[in-house]
Protein backbone atom coordinates (compact mmCIF):
# COMPACT_ATOMS: atom_id res chain seq x y z
CA UNK A 1 0.00 0.00 0.00
CA UNK A 2 1.49 3.49 -0.78
CA UNK A 3 2.53 5.42 1.80
CA UNK A 4 2.12 8.96 -0.39
CA UNK A 5 -0.45 11.41 -0.16
CA UNK A 6 -4.33 10.99 -2.27
CA UNK A 7 -5.66 13.48 -4.08
CA UNK A 8 -9.20 14.49 -5.63
CA UNK A 9 -9.98 16.49 -8.69
CA UNK A 10 -13.53 17.06 -9.93
CA UNK A 11 -14.06 16.44 -13.81
CA UNK A 12 -17.60 17.21 -15.10
CA UNK A 13 -18.87 15.41 -18.12
CA UNK A 14 -19.40 17.00 -21.32
CA UNK A 15 -21.48 15.60 -23.95
CA UNK A 16 -18.79 15.04 -26.47
CA UNK A 17 -17.48 12.45 -24.28
CA UNK A 18 -20.79 10.38 -24.52
CA UNK A 19 -20.94 7.46 -27.21
CA UNK A 20 -23.16 5.45 -28.68
CA UNK A 21 -24.38 3.56 -25.64
CA UNK A 22 -25.11 6.84 -24.05
CA UNK A 23 -22.04 6.38 -20.90
CA UNK A 24 -18.90 8.10 -21.17
CA UNK A 25 -16.54 6.87 -23.90
CA UNK A 26 -14.09 4.01 -22.72
CA UNK A 27 -11.17 5.95 -23.88
CA UNK A 28 -12.03 9.36 -22.04
CA UNK A 29 -11.43 7.99 -18.17
CA UNK A 30 -7.83 8.03 -19.44
CA UNK A 31 -8.44 11.82 -20.03
CA UNK A 32 -9.95 12.23 -17.33
CA UNK A 33 -7.28 10.88 -14.84
CA UNK A 34 -4.22 13.18 -17.26
CA UNK A 35 -6.94 16.30 -16.34
CA UNK A 36 -6.92 15.80 -12.93
CA UNK A 37 -2.96 14.77 -13.36
CA UNK A 38 -2.76 17.91 -14.60
CA UNK A 39 -4.96 19.77 -11.80
CA UNK A 40 -2.88 18.37 -8.96
CA UNK A 41 0.72 18.79 -10.11
CA UNK A 42 0.09 22.31 -9.92
CA UNK A 43 -2.92 22.63 -7.17
CA UNK A 44 -1.08 19.84 -5.23
CA UNK A 45 2.64 18.78 -6.12
CA UNK A 46 3.42 22.84 -6.48
CA UNK A 47 5.09 22.26 -10.26
CA UNK A 48 2.77 22.58 -12.61
CA UNK A 49 2.88 21.19 -16.01
CA UNK A 50 4.34 24.49 -17.67
CA UNK A 51 6.87 24.33 -15.09
CA UNK A 52 8.38 21.25 -16.90
CA UNK A 53 7.73 22.68 -19.81
CA UNK A 54 10.26 25.31 -19.17
CA UNK A 55 12.45 23.26 -17.85
CA UNK A 56 12.62 21.11 -21.36
CA UNK A 57 11.12 18.33 -19.95
CA UNK A 58 7.57 16.52 -20.42
CA UNK A 59 5.59 13.91 -18.72
CA UNK A 60 3.96 10.83 -21.87
CA UNK A 61 2.11 8.16 -20.59
CA UNK A 62 3.94 4.53 -21.35
CA UNK A 63 1.50 2.14 -19.91
CA UNK A 64 -1.94 2.74 -19.20
CA UNK A 65 -4.08 -0.16 -17.53
CA UNK A 66 -8.10 0.70 -16.86
CA UNK A 67 -10.55 -1.17 -14.93
CA UNK A 68 -14.22 -0.14 -15.65
CA UNK A 69 -16.71 -0.49 -13.65
CA UNK A 70 -20.42 1.50 -13.48
CA UNK A 71 -20.51 3.88 -16.53
CA UNK A 72 -20.54 7.55 -16.24
CA UNK A 73 -23.36 9.19 -17.85
CA UNK A 74 -24.18 12.99 -19.10
CA UNK A 75 -25.09 15.39 -15.83
CA UNK A 76 -22.67 12.92 -13.79
CA UNK A 77 -19.20 14.62 -12.42
CA UNK A 78 -16.05 12.01 -12.35
CA UNK A 79 -14.58 12.56 -8.85
CA UNK A 80 -10.98 11.29 -9.78
CA UNK A 81 -9.22 10.26 -6.81
CA UNK A 82 -5.28 9.76 -7.84
CA UNK A 83 -1.69 9.34 -5.86
CA UNK A 84 1.78 8.26 -6.48
CA UNK A 85 2.45 4.23 -5.89
CA UNK A 86 5.89 4.49 -6.75
CA UNK A 87 8.61 6.74 -7.98
CA UNK A 88 11.34 4.88 -10.21
CA UNK A 89 14.33 6.51 -11.60
CA UNK A 90 12.78 7.81 -15.11
CA UNK A 91 8.94 8.22 -13.82
CA UNK A 92 6.19 7.69 -11.62
CA UNK A 93 2.88 4.82 -11.20
CA UNK A 94 0.24 6.53 -10.63
CA UNK A 95 -2.79 4.95 -9.29
CA UNK A 96 -6.24 5.99 -9.84
CA UNK A 97 -9.80 5.73 -9.15
CA UNK A 98 -12.76 7.25 -10.75
CA UNK A 99 -16.04 7.88 -8.40
CA UNK A 100 -19.26 9.36 -9.82
CA UNK A 101 -19.94 12.48 -7.09
CA UNK A 102 -23.91 11.58 -6.84
CA UNK A 103 -23.26 8.39 -5.41
CA UNK A 104 -19.23 7.78 -4.47
CA UNK A 105 -19.82 4.19 -6.57
CA UNK A 106 -16.60 3.41 -8.75
CA UNK A 107 -16.28 4.12 -12.21
CA UNK A 108 -12.88 3.36 -13.23
CA UNK A 109 -9.75 2.34 -11.53
CA UNK A 110 -6.34 1.50 -12.59
CA UNK A 111 -2.77 2.94 -13.07
CA UNK A 112 -0.65 4.89 -15.18
CA UNK A 113 3.11 4.87 -16.35
CA UNK A 114 4.19 7.99 -16.64
CA UNK A 115 8.27 8.57 -17.87
CA UNK A 116 9.43 12.31 -17.86
CA UNK A 117 11.44 12.43 -20.98
CA UNK A 118 13.55 15.57 -22.67
CA UNK A 119 10.97 17.46 -24.25
CA UNK A 120 13.00 18.08 -27.54
CA UNK A 121 14.53 14.20 -27.95
CA UNK A 122 11.65 12.73 -26.36
CA UNK A 123 14.23 10.47 -24.35
CA UNK A 124 13.88 9.65 -20.57
CA UNK A 125 15.53 12.10 -17.81
CA UNK A 126 16.48 10.97 -14.36
CA UNK A 127 14.21 12.35 -11.74
CA UNK A 128 15.82 15.44 -10.65
CA UNK A 129 15.74 15.13 -7.03
CA UNK A 130 14.18 18.56 -6.02
CA UNK A 131 11.16 16.83 -8.14
CA UNK A 132 11.26 13.76 -6.26
CA UNK A 133 11.04 15.79 -2.75
CA UNK A 134 7.98 17.30 -4.04
CA UNK A 135 6.51 14.05 -5.26
CA UNK A 136 7.01 12.13 -2.09
CA UNK A 137 4.45 13.97 0.11
CA UNK B 1 -30.23 42.89 -29.42
CA UNK B 2 -32.14 40.13 -27.93
CA UNK B 3 -33.80 40.26 -24.75
CA UNK B 4 -33.67 36.47 -23.43
CA UNK B 5 -31.59 36.22 -20.06
CA UNK B 6 -27.96 35.50 -20.02
CA UNK B 7 -26.70 32.83 -18.80
CA UNK B 8 -22.59 31.81 -17.84
CA UNK B 9 -20.89 28.15 -17.37
CA UNK B 10 -17.57 27.54 -16.55
CA UNK B 11 -15.78 24.43 -18.39
CA UNK B 12 -12.05 23.90 -17.69
CA UNK B 13 -10.23 23.35 -20.51
CA UNK B 14 -8.77 19.22 -20.38
CA UNK B 15 -5.54 18.11 -22.02
CA UNK B 16 -6.86 16.14 -24.40
CA UNK B 17 -8.67 19.44 -25.50
CA UNK B 18 -5.09 20.53 -26.31
CA UNK B 19 -3.64 20.46 -30.03
CA UNK B 20 -0.75 20.41 -31.37
CA UNK B 21 -0.32 24.64 -31.78
CA UNK B 22 -0.75 24.08 -27.76
CA UNK B 23 -3.98 25.72 -27.91
CA UNK B 24 -7.50 24.15 -27.34
CA UNK B 25 -8.36 22.49 -30.77
CA UNK B 26 -10.52 25.14 -32.69
CA UNK B 27 -13.55 22.39 -32.80
CA UNK B 28 -13.74 22.05 -29.15
CA UNK B 29 -15.11 25.23 -28.49
CA UNK B 30 -18.33 24.00 -30.49
CA UNK B 31 -18.31 21.63 -27.48
CA UNK B 32 -17.71 23.75 -24.89
CA UNK B 33 -21.12 25.54 -25.80
CA UNK B 34 -23.08 22.67 -26.17
CA UNK B 35 -21.69 21.61 -22.56
CA UNK B 36 -22.82 25.06 -21.43
CA UNK B 37 -26.54 24.39 -22.99
CA UNK B 38 -26.94 21.42 -21.33
CA UNK B 39 -26.02 22.98 -18.01
CA UNK B 40 -28.25 25.39 -18.75
CA UNK B 41 -31.27 23.90 -19.93
CA UNK B 42 -31.07 22.11 -16.37
CA UNK B 43 -30.15 24.97 -14.59
CA UNK B 44 -31.41 27.71 -16.01
CA UNK B 45 -34.27 26.72 -17.79
CA UNK B 46 -35.90 24.09 -15.66
CA UNK B 47 -35.68 21.35 -18.63
CA UNK B 48 -32.87 19.05 -19.03
CA UNK B 49 -31.79 17.13 -22.13
CA UNK B 50 -32.85 14.26 -19.80
CA UNK B 51 -36.40 15.09 -19.56
CA UNK B 52 -36.11 15.85 -23.82
CA UNK B 53 -35.23 12.43 -24.09
CA UNK B 54 -38.18 11.10 -21.91
CA UNK B 55 -40.91 12.89 -24.14
CA UNK B 56 -39.09 10.98 -27.01
CA UNK B 57 -37.62 14.77 -28.41
CA UNK B 58 -34.03 16.04 -28.66
CA UNK B 59 -31.90 18.67 -29.93
CA UNK B 60 -29.86 18.44 -32.82
CA UNK B 61 -27.35 21.04 -34.36
CA UNK B 62 -28.25 22.97 -37.59
CA UNK B 63 -25.80 25.08 -38.44
CA UNK B 64 -22.75 26.69 -36.12
CA UNK B 65 -20.77 29.31 -36.81
CA UNK B 66 -18.06 30.25 -34.60
CA UNK B 67 -15.47 33.17 -34.81
CA UNK B 68 -12.16 32.44 -33.03
CA UNK B 69 -10.39 35.37 -30.94
CA UNK B 70 -8.13 34.93 -28.71
CA UNK B 71 -6.93 31.03 -28.29
CA UNK B 72 -7.52 29.42 -25.23
CA UNK B 73 -4.46 27.59 -23.48
CA UNK B 74 -3.78 24.62 -21.28
CA UNK B 75 -4.98 25.88 -17.25
CA UNK B 76 -7.30 28.08 -18.80
CA UNK B 77 -11.32 27.75 -17.96
CA UNK B 78 -13.96 28.66 -20.71
CA UNK B 79 -16.81 30.94 -19.10
CA UNK B 80 -19.65 30.56 -22.11
CA UNK B 81 -22.19 33.23 -22.26
CA UNK B 82 -25.10 31.88 -23.94
CA UNK B 83 -28.91 33.72 -24.87
CA UNK B 84 -31.55 32.71 -26.99
CA UNK B 85 -32.03 34.95 -29.68
CA UNK B 86 -34.80 33.91 -31.65
CA UNK B 87 -37.63 31.29 -30.97
CA UNK B 88 -39.02 29.58 -33.86
CA UNK B 89 -41.23 27.31 -35.10
CA UNK B 90 -39.04 23.92 -34.52
CA UNK B 91 -35.56 25.52 -32.79
CA UNK B 92 -34.14 28.33 -31.58
CA UNK B 93 -30.84 30.08 -32.96
CA UNK B 94 -28.41 30.84 -29.76
CA UNK B 95 -26.09 33.35 -29.59
CA UNK B 96 -22.69 32.44 -27.46
CA UNK B 97 -19.90 34.00 -26.34
CA UNK B 98 -16.28 32.05 -24.92
CA UNK B 99 -14.62 34.29 -22.65
CA UNK B 100 -10.91 33.24 -20.22
CA UNK B 101 -12.04 33.45 -17.00
CA UNK B 102 -8.68 34.39 -16.02
CA UNK B 103 -8.65 37.84 -17.89
CA UNK B 104 -12.31 38.21 -19.61
CA UNK B 105 -11.02 38.47 -22.92
CA UNK B 106 -13.09 36.91 -25.62
CA UNK B 107 -11.62 33.66 -27.11
CA UNK B 108 -14.65 33.04 -29.07
CA UNK B 109 -18.27 33.85 -30.43
CA UNK B 110 -20.69 32.92 -32.78
CA UNK B 111 -24.20 30.99 -32.60
CA UNK B 112 -25.80 28.02 -33.09
CA UNK B 113 -29.49 27.04 -35.09
CA UNK B 114 -30.86 24.04 -32.81
CA UNK B 115 -33.69 21.98 -34.22
CA UNK B 116 -35.90 20.23 -32.06
CA UNK B 117 -36.12 16.62 -33.69
CA UNK B 118 -38.21 13.44 -32.71
CA UNK B 119 -35.61 11.02 -30.78
CA UNK B 120 -37.10 7.94 -33.24
CA UNK B 121 -37.86 9.66 -36.43
CA UNK B 122 -34.94 12.31 -36.72
CA UNK B 123 -37.70 14.93 -37.91
CA UNK B 124 -38.52 18.39 -36.81
CA UNK B 125 -40.83 18.34 -34.11
CA UNK B 126 -43.15 22.07 -33.61
CA UNK B 127 -41.64 23.31 -30.21
CA UNK B 128 -44.38 22.83 -27.74
CA UNK B 129 -45.84 25.99 -25.95
CA UNK B 130 -44.77 25.12 -22.44
CA UNK B 131 -40.89 24.54 -23.64
CA UNK B 132 -41.74 28.16 -25.25
CA UNK B 133 -43.02 29.51 -22.29
CA UNK B 134 -39.90 28.17 -20.77
CA UNK B 135 -37.11 29.27 -22.93
CA UNK B 136 -38.94 33.07 -23.20
CA UNK B 137 -36.88 33.98 -19.84
CA UNK C 1 -18.68 30.43 -58.15
CA UNK C 2 -14.82 29.73 -57.64
CA UNK C 3 -12.45 28.92 -60.47
CA UNK C 4 -10.32 27.00 -58.21
CA UNK C 5 -9.43 23.42 -58.43
CA UNK C 6 -11.99 20.94 -56.61
CA UNK C 7 -10.23 18.26 -54.42
CA UNK C 8 -11.83 14.72 -52.63
CA UNK C 9 -10.37 13.14 -49.48
CA UNK C 10 -11.97 10.07 -47.69
CA UNK C 11 -12.29 9.93 -44.35
CA UNK C 12 -14.01 6.95 -42.56
CA UNK C 13 -16.24 7.40 -39.43
CA UNK C 14 -14.39 6.24 -36.09
CA UNK C 15 -16.56 4.74 -33.03
CA UNK C 16 -15.42 7.32 -31.10
CA UNK C 17 -17.03 9.89 -33.00
CA UNK C 18 -20.38 8.61 -32.54
CA UNK C 19 -22.42 10.72 -30.17
CA UNK C 20 -25.62 9.57 -28.11
CA UNK C 21 -27.89 10.18 -30.71
CA UNK C 22 -25.88 7.58 -32.73
CA UNK C 23 -24.55 10.09 -35.25
CA UNK C 24 -21.50 11.97 -35.99
CA UNK C 25 -21.07 14.40 -33.28
CA UNK C 26 -21.94 17.95 -34.88
CA UNK C 27 -17.83 18.79 -34.32
CA UNK C 28 -16.57 16.13 -35.93
CA UNK C 29 -17.18 17.36 -39.24
CA UNK C 30 -15.12 20.33 -38.92
CA UNK C 31 -12.84 17.88 -37.75
CA UNK C 32 -13.04 15.78 -41.23
CA UNK C 33 -12.84 19.02 -43.01
CA UNK C 34 -9.15 19.74 -41.29
CA UNK C 35 -7.89 16.17 -42.24
CA UNK C 36 -9.04 16.67 -45.53
CA UNK C 37 -7.22 20.08 -45.96
CA UNK C 38 -4.29 17.97 -44.74
CA UNK C 39 -3.88 15.50 -46.99
CA UNK C 40 -4.77 17.85 -49.85
CA UNK C 41 -1.79 20.25 -49.03
CA UNK C 42 0.63 17.42 -49.46
CA UNK C 43 -1.34 15.72 -52.10
CA UNK C 44 -2.61 18.46 -54.21
CA UNK C 45 -1.19 21.72 -53.42
CA UNK C 46 2.41 20.21 -53.13
CA UNK C 47 3.20 21.84 -49.73
CA UNK C 48 2.29 20.04 -46.11
CA UNK C 49 1.54 21.64 -42.86
CA UNK C 50 5.12 20.21 -41.99
CA UNK C 51 6.76 22.23 -44.42
CA UNK C 52 5.02 25.31 -43.39
CA UNK C 53 5.85 24.27 -40.02
CA UNK C 54 9.69 24.19 -41.20
CA UNK C 55 9.17 27.79 -42.00
CA UNK C 56 7.93 28.71 -38.68
CA UNK C 57 4.12 29.26 -40.16
CA UNK C 58 0.93 27.45 -39.24
CA UNK C 59 -2.86 27.73 -40.17
CA UNK C 60 -5.34 28.65 -37.69
CA UNK C 61 -8.85 28.47 -38.10
CA UNK C 62 -10.38 32.37 -37.79
CA UNK C 63 -14.14 31.74 -38.63
CA UNK C 64 -16.00 28.17 -39.02
CA UNK C 65 -19.48 27.66 -40.59
CA UNK C 66 -21.42 24.22 -40.88
CA UNK C 67 -24.50 23.47 -42.31
CA UNK C 68 -25.83 20.04 -41.36
CA UNK C 69 -27.54 17.96 -43.73
CA UNK C 70 -27.75 14.14 -43.18
CA UNK C 71 -26.03 13.04 -40.34
CA UNK C 72 -23.10 10.27 -40.83
CA UNK C 73 -23.65 7.01 -38.77
CA UNK C 74 -21.22 4.37 -38.01
CA UNK C 75 -19.57 2.56 -41.02
CA UNK C 76 -19.72 5.49 -43.24
CA UNK C 77 -17.35 6.84 -44.74
CA UNK C 78 -17.02 10.88 -45.07
CA UNK C 79 -15.68 11.75 -48.69
CA UNK C 80 -14.70 15.92 -48.01
CA UNK C 81 -14.95 17.61 -50.87
CA UNK C 82 -13.26 20.86 -50.43
CA UNK C 83 -11.78 24.21 -53.19
CA UNK C 84 -10.44 27.42 -52.00
CA UNK C 85 -13.02 29.99 -52.65
CA UNK C 86 -10.60 32.93 -52.10
CA UNK C 87 -6.98 33.79 -51.34
CA UNK C 88 -6.52 37.21 -49.20
CA UNK C 89 -3.42 38.72 -47.75
CA UNK C 90 -3.44 36.74 -44.82
CA UNK C 91 -5.45 33.52 -45.34
CA UNK C 92 -7.93 31.87 -47.53
CA UNK C 93 -11.44 30.71 -47.56
CA UNK C 94 -12.23 27.07 -48.23
CA UNK C 95 -15.46 26.02 -48.89
CA UNK C 96 -16.48 22.56 -48.03
CA UNK C 97 -19.00 19.73 -48.67
CA UNK C 98 -19.25 16.62 -46.84
CA UNK C 99 -20.73 13.51 -48.70
CA UNK C 100 -21.59 10.24 -47.19
CA UNK C 101 -19.52 7.90 -49.51
CA UNK C 102 -22.30 4.68 -49.85
CA UNK C 103 -24.98 6.78 -51.41
CA UNK C 104 -23.51 10.57 -52.48
CA UNK C 105 -26.05 12.46 -50.00
CA UNK C 106 -24.94 15.42 -48.94
CA UNK C 107 -23.63 15.24 -44.54
CA UNK C 108 -22.71 18.92 -44.14
CA UNK C 109 -21.36 21.88 -46.38
CA UNK C 110 -19.92 25.51 -45.11
CA UNK C 111 -16.62 27.16 -45.19
CA UNK C 112 -13.30 27.84 -43.36
CA UNK C 113 -11.64 31.29 -42.76
CA UNK C 114 -8.14 29.74 -42.18
CA UNK C 115 -5.65 32.62 -41.72
CA UNK C 116 -1.38 32.19 -42.08
CA UNK C 117 -0.01 33.12 -38.66
CA UNK C 118 3.97 33.09 -37.72
CA UNK C 119 4.39 30.10 -35.49
CA UNK C 120 5.91 31.76 -32.13
CA UNK C 121 3.78 34.83 -32.38
CA UNK C 122 0.63 33.81 -33.72
CA UNK C 123 0.39 37.00 -35.47
CA UNK C 124 -0.76 36.61 -39.31
CA UNK C 125 1.59 36.67 -42.00
CA UNK C 126 1.07 37.67 -46.03
CA UNK C 127 1.04 34.58 -47.83
CA UNK C 128 4.37 34.81 -49.42
CA UNK C 129 3.85 35.00 -53.48
CA UNK C 130 5.30 31.21 -54.24
CA UNK C 131 2.14 29.81 -52.01
CA UNK C 132 0.04 31.88 -53.95
CA UNK C 133 0.96 30.18 -56.81
CA UNK C 134 0.54 26.52 -55.54
CA UNK C 135 -3.16 27.38 -54.09
CA UNK C 136 -3.88 29.00 -57.58
CA UNK C 137 -4.84 25.73 -59.28
CA UNK D 1 -0.10 -18.12 -27.59
CA UNK D 2 -3.44 -17.79 -29.42
CA UNK D 3 -4.15 -19.74 -32.61
CA UNK D 4 -6.68 -17.47 -33.51
CA UNK D 5 -6.41 -15.35 -36.89
CA UNK D 6 -4.52 -12.32 -37.01
CA UNK D 7 -6.56 -9.32 -38.83
CA UNK D 8 -4.99 -5.52 -40.00
CA UNK D 9 -7.41 -2.62 -40.31
CA UNK D 10 -5.66 0.69 -41.49
CA UNK D 11 -6.44 3.86 -39.13
CA UNK D 12 -5.19 7.19 -40.74
CA UNK D 13 -4.22 9.75 -37.92
CA UNK D 14 -6.47 12.83 -38.22
CA UNK D 15 -5.39 16.54 -37.09
CA UNK D 16 -8.02 16.64 -33.80
CA UNK D 17 -5.85 13.20 -32.85
CA UNK D 18 -2.68 15.39 -32.14
CA UNK D 19 -1.69 16.68 -28.75
CA UNK D 20 0.14 19.26 -27.47
CA UNK D 21 3.37 17.28 -27.70
CA UNK D 22 2.38 17.31 -31.29
CA UNK D 23 2.22 12.86 -31.07
CA UNK D 24 -0.97 11.05 -31.10
CA UNK D 25 -2.42 11.29 -27.76
CA UNK D 26 -2.50 8.33 -24.85
CA UNK D 27 -5.81 7.82 -25.25
CA UNK D 28 -6.81 7.76 -29.08
CA UNK D 29 -4.51 4.16 -29.16
CA UNK D 30 -7.54 2.57 -27.92
CA UNK D 31 -9.81 4.31 -30.18
CA UNK D 32 -7.95 3.09 -33.20
CA UNK D 33 -8.25 -0.71 -31.90
CA UNK D 34 -11.85 -0.07 -31.50
CA UNK D 35 -12.00 1.53 -35.15
CA UNK D 36 -10.25 -1.63 -35.80
CA UNK D 37 -12.20 -4.11 -34.23
CA UNK D 38 -15.72 -2.46 -35.59
CA UNK D 39 -13.98 -2.87 -39.04
CA UNK D 40 -13.29 -6.51 -38.17
CA UNK D 41 -16.60 -7.77 -36.92
CA UNK D 42 -18.08 -6.94 -40.51
CA UNK D 43 -15.22 -7.61 -42.88
CA UNK D 44 -13.34 -10.46 -41.35
CA UNK D 45 -16.01 -12.41 -38.59
CA UNK D 46 -18.92 -11.78 -40.78
CA UNK D 47 -20.97 -9.47 -38.06
CA UNK D 48 -21.40 -6.21 -37.67
CA UNK D 49 -21.61 -4.13 -34.35
CA UNK D 50 -24.89 -3.12 -35.86
CA UNK D 51 -26.11 -6.46 -36.27
CA UNK D 52 -25.45 -7.27 -32.74
CA UNK D 53 -27.44 -4.13 -31.77
CA UNK D 54 -30.49 -5.78 -33.92
CA UNK D 55 -30.09 -8.65 -31.48
CA UNK D 56 -30.39 -6.21 -28.78
CA UNK D 57 -26.88 -6.93 -27.77
CA UNK D 58 -23.53 -4.77 -27.72
CA UNK D 59 -20.07 -5.11 -26.75
CA UNK D 60 -18.22 -3.06 -23.93
CA UNK D 61 -15.06 -2.33 -22.59
CA UNK D 62 -14.39 -4.65 -19.30
CA UNK D 63 -10.81 -3.52 -19.01
CA UNK D 64 -7.90 -2.05 -20.82
CA UNK D 65 -4.34 -2.54 -21.07
CA UNK D 66 -2.10 -0.13 -23.37
CA UNK D 67 1.59 0.14 -23.53
CA UNK D 68 3.27 2.64 -25.66
CA UNK D 69 6.39 2.58 -28.20
CA UNK D 70 6.95 4.87 -31.04
CA UNK D 71 4.53 7.82 -31.10
CA UNK D 72 2.60 8.10 -33.83
CA UNK D 73 2.71 11.61 -35.65
CA UNK D 74 0.61 13.84 -38.55
CA UNK D 75 0.92 12.20 -41.55
CA UNK D 76 0.84 8.43 -40.11
CA UNK D 77 -1.62 6.09 -40.80
CA UNK D 78 -2.05 3.14 -37.73
CA UNK D 79 -1.99 -0.53 -38.70
CA UNK D 80 -4.30 -2.13 -36.01
CA UNK D 81 -3.22 -6.17 -35.64
CA UNK D 82 -5.77 -7.56 -33.57
CA UNK D 83 -6.34 -11.04 -32.92
CA UNK D 84 -8.90 -13.21 -30.06
CA UNK D 85 -6.60 -14.27 -27.69
CA UNK D 86 -9.47 -15.94 -25.53
CA UNK D 87 -12.86 -16.41 -25.80
CA UNK D 88 -15.14 -16.68 -22.37
CA UNK D 89 -18.46 -16.83 -21.19
CA UNK D 90 -19.19 -13.39 -21.36
CA UNK D 91 -16.83 -11.74 -23.21
CA UNK D 92 -13.40 -12.06 -25.25
CA UNK D 93 -9.77 -10.44 -24.71
CA UNK D 94 -8.72 -9.00 -27.79
CA UNK D 95 -4.80 -8.63 -27.82
CA UNK D 96 -3.56 -6.35 -30.75
CA UNK D 97 -0.43 -4.30 -31.74
CA UNK D 98 -0.78 -0.93 -33.83
CA UNK D 99 2.58 -0.45 -36.22
CA UNK D 100 3.55 2.64 -38.29
CA UNK D 101 2.76 1.46 -41.65
CA UNK D 102 5.45 3.74 -43.29
CA UNK D 103 8.43 1.68 -41.44
CA UNK D 104 6.38 -1.21 -39.51
CA UNK D 105 7.70 -0.01 -36.12
CA UNK D 106 5.59 -0.92 -33.02
CA UNK D 107 3.40 2.45 -31.55
CA UNK D 108 1.78 0.14 -28.69
CA UNK D 109 0.66 -2.94 -27.93
CA UNK D 110 -1.61 -4.33 -25.22
CA UNK D 111 -5.47 -5.98 -24.89
CA UNK D 112 -8.80 -4.90 -24.35
CA UNK D 113 -11.23 -7.11 -22.33
CA UNK D 114 -14.66 -6.50 -24.20
CA UNK D 115 -17.92 -8.12 -22.24
CA UNK D 116 -21.47 -8.70 -24.50
CA UNK D 117 -23.88 -7.29 -22.94
CA UNK D 118 -27.91 -6.79 -23.35
CA UNK D 119 -28.17 -3.63 -24.65
CA UNK D 120 -31.05 -2.50 -22.57
CA UNK D 121 -30.03 -3.75 -18.76
CA UNK D 122 -26.31 -3.57 -19.36
CA UNK D 123 -25.74 -7.20 -18.06
CA UNK D 124 -23.23 -9.76 -18.95
CA UNK D 125 -25.30 -12.00 -21.87
CA UNK D 126 -23.52 -15.29 -22.18
CA UNK D 127 -22.12 -15.32 -25.62
CA UNK D 128 -24.61 -17.44 -28.41
CA UNK D 129 -22.72 -20.78 -29.75
CA UNK D 130 -22.95 -19.33 -33.34
CA UNK D 131 -21.25 -15.78 -32.24
CA UNK D 132 -18.34 -18.32 -30.62
CA UNK D 133 -17.97 -20.05 -34.11
CA UNK D 134 -18.01 -16.93 -35.91
CA UNK D 135 -15.53 -15.72 -33.76
CA UNK D 136 -12.88 -19.21 -33.93
CA UNK D 137 -11.77 -18.71 -37.32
Amino acid sequence: MSSYSVFRSKIPVRPDDIDMNRHVHSSRYADYVHAARFDQMERCYGMSMEEFAELGMGWVVRTSHVEHRDALRMGDVAEVETHIAEIRKYGVKVEFTIFRESDGKTAARGWFDYILVNALSGKPVTIPDEIVVKYSI
